[in-house]
């Protein structure tokens, strides 16, 4: 007899049991879904990067936490992808000459940091990036794109309070320069982004004390910031207060403008978008548009879906300009903290089934052929041909949680029919076994699914 | 400026172009329905493991493969799976208290070998696995149905041409055990099976030469093997012969005539199936039935499709006994050599768009307008706004190879109207744009979508 190795999976890397893990795969669907409908193609690159790609960009906590990869048949230089971003770049470099731009994918895939690990944190989690790649340029329109995607994605998964912040960093770089603090404006930025977690005092402090504003334009600043309190049209009409000052400025604000009126001709209402004139995502990448979201409700899950407009995606792979905008969503924090705030039902089905079967029976035959009436209406049908007592068989459908069961005892194998038995009402009836698929698939449509996402 | 790395992948390890990429998605849609038809859940674990979970086995040539993976946070001692068995085994150890048994899961995931790379070969390759686990036994009846989800994925792909072969080891090692030869029943099993590779004279040299097999045992294994050249029932008629010598033969013989019962009762038709005695699938692993499948006219392929029945999935990390039966796609390689030999056409589509929408007008609102409704249709439909000439659009539409275009000109606009094209007949119409997604959506429901692969 062997030694027993005790089972367990690495620090920091996390895995479902069942009825988490069909909950996790409807919320990926629905990304699929909506990306799909917008015409993002699917996309996938290996997981494992030459190192000097994933180093390109240099410097940065990044580059600590790349988990090196090697193996005994001789050494290797390549690591695993910490983003999405940077392969999709080296992509686009490669293959440039056999893409058609606009470029649109959609990557559903896991990104490895070697950080440590802590509570709703993980090495190993899930992104779900979709960018709309430019040759040379990119209309502004698409920027107005994503909120809209956003929109229906939040929405498809229950999801009702939530707001898409805007922003559009041209704007507020041209505002820091009217203001003659052009050389702080990235400093600024930080500073301005956390406005609502530590407060306008604080953030006056890091101004003048750290970033040498003077005082009286840290309040301009701070008046600024609090400008875009109200609606977006509230706030278009007192940036327009400014246009005509500093061309970068009114760029921005035509932009940021431009996007309002695409996001609602898309169909995305008032109340789950608005101008946040404070955020403007830490990455100097950014350049145009940048996109946060919130949960009104749970501010403490932070944005689950950010991401803006970028001039260049691949400079360091190649000389092709090739300006984009995309979002990302931190797909396993996301579902992480929605389980862990009981947001999400793990604990009902834990199977994707709509009926077992259970024939009670010697011959596998019967059982066999009402399997291929389920299947042929349409219908997941698991056969559970165990010889176990009937109690055992009922309280494995229970564990499952299925809808329906299929009962065949020696009774209904002579009948030629089936017990068909609705496990939520207790409702019973014998029947022929295209009659209770039919039925099946008629009880099943007629319901409404409850939304992954149960807002409390 | 900053330098340009030349944009590359690593070696082994592939990534597709728009059209493969579609085509290859369409493959794992395909796996993903008819899995979980079955009631297979769907499945994921890390993608790297422990070492000494990885190793338990120990010995061989995968461990030279494995590899592992570090970062400067701290050295590590865990690496890349190389196959899905080993997370399953671990997984269900670890969690056996949580699930329920039979437990059945699919699995369609990415593993590493760090193997020499080769024309066909990858380093990083997708699997596509299902299992049922049981909890001390598990009925016989699981093996059947195994064959009829082979059927069915193939069937799907477009296959016609195939045959699923299927054997049982406890069948082998009763009939070696008869001719005296039980302690070399694991070396017959592995002449034996590569008869069909190098000729029943070279099969007699190794049992004989290298073996030890006498001369005439060796005459009545090779006409044992040639027994099974006819159909099922032939094969189970000319094996019952000897039903009575060995306890082992006899249950193997049940076993196989059982699921060649259920094979039929599935609806699997029967040239697509055979009994082969030749096939034993190389490892000990494999206790019962054993699957192997072949493609007619493309033998070159090897078997696409493997698997079998074994006693105890996971004896390194639990004392329970888990029996289970299982099959795994190779899935990159299958989708590769099929691609190399001209049977998916990677060259068609490369947008799973149905409509493009290509404003000429200034405004995007109609634009947004006619995507809304085509959205609301349950259409794939991507908006492109670059302001280019009319040509230049039709250009993207025809690289893309969408099936409609939306054309919105200044006439169009006026009349609120769109004009609608479908690319493949050249026919346009003017038309409101609920109407044109009405349309798009009547006739792709009218088409017959070609299959994914056509044989040749």
């Amino acid at each position: 007899m062997s030694e027993i190795i005790t089972p367990r999976t690495v620090s920091g890397f996390v895995e479902l049991l069942p009825g988490a893990q069909l909950q996790f795969e409807r919320m990926k669907k629905t990304l699929e879904r909506v990306y799909e409908s917008f015409g993002f193609l699917p996309f996938d690159t290996p997981v494992m990067e030459p190192s000097e790609i994933l180093l390109a960009k240099g410097g940065g906590e990044t580059d600590k936490q790349i988990y090196s990869v090697s193996n005994a048949n001789g050494g290797s230089d390549y690591a695993m992808r910490f983003d999405l971003t940077v392969p999709l770049a080296r992509y686009v470099a490669q293959h440039y000459g056999e893409l058609a731009f606009p470029f649109r994918r959609y990557h559903i895939g896991r990104v490895y940091r070697g950080e440590r690990p802590q509570r709703g944190r993980f090495r190993e989690f899930y992104q779900a990036d979709i960018d709309v790649v430019g040759d040379g340029e990119l209309d502004v329109i698409n920027d107005a794109e994503m909120p809209a995607i956003i929109y229906k994605i939040f929405t498809e998964w229950g999801l009702t309070r939530f707001r898409i912040r805007i922003n559009n960093r041209k704007l507020l770089t041209g505002f820091y320069e009217i203001l003659g603090l052009g050389d702080k404006a990235a400093e600024i930025m930080r500073a301005a982004d956390k406005l609502e977690k530590i407060g306008a005092d604080k953030v006056r402090g890091i101004l003048v004390d750290d970033a040498g504003v003077p005082s009286d334009k840290a309040d301009e600043i701070l008046a600024f910031m609090a400008s875009s309190s109200g609606s977006a049209d509230d706030t278009l009409k007192a940036l327009e207060s400014r246009r005509g000052i500093n061309a970068l400025y009114d760029e921005g604000l035509s932009e940021l403008s431009a996007v309002v009126d695409g996001v609602r001709a898309f169909g995305v209402p008032d109340e789950n978008f608005l101008i946040d004139l404070t955020i403007s995502r830490g990455l100097d990448y950014y350049t145009g548009t940048v996109y946060e979201t919130q949960l009104i409700d749970y501010p403490e899950i932070g944005s689950p879906c950010s991401g803006g407009r970028y001039d260049n995606l691949a400079s360091h792979y190649t000389k092709q300009k090739l300006p984009g905008v995309g979002i990302s969503v931190g797909l396993s924090r996301l579902f992480w903290a929605l389980c862990d705030m009981g947001l999400v039902d793990t604990d009902g089905r834990k199977s994707g089934c709509d009926v077992l079967i259970m024939p009670m029976v010697d011959s596998p035959k019967s059982a066999i052929e009402a399997a291929n009436a389920m299947h042929a209406a349409g219908l997941k049908a698991q056969l559970y041909f165990e010889k176990k007592k009937f109690k055992a068989k009922m309280n494995y459908a229970n564990r499952l949680g299925v809808p329906f069961v299929v009962i065949i005892g020696e009774d209904e194998e002579a009948a030629g029919e089936v017990s068909l038995k609705d496990m939520r009402s207790g409702e019973q009836q014998r029947i022929n076994a295209a009659d209770a698929a039919k039925f099946v698939r008629d009880t099943l449509d007629g319901e409404t699914v409850p939304p992954l996402i149960i807002e409390k």
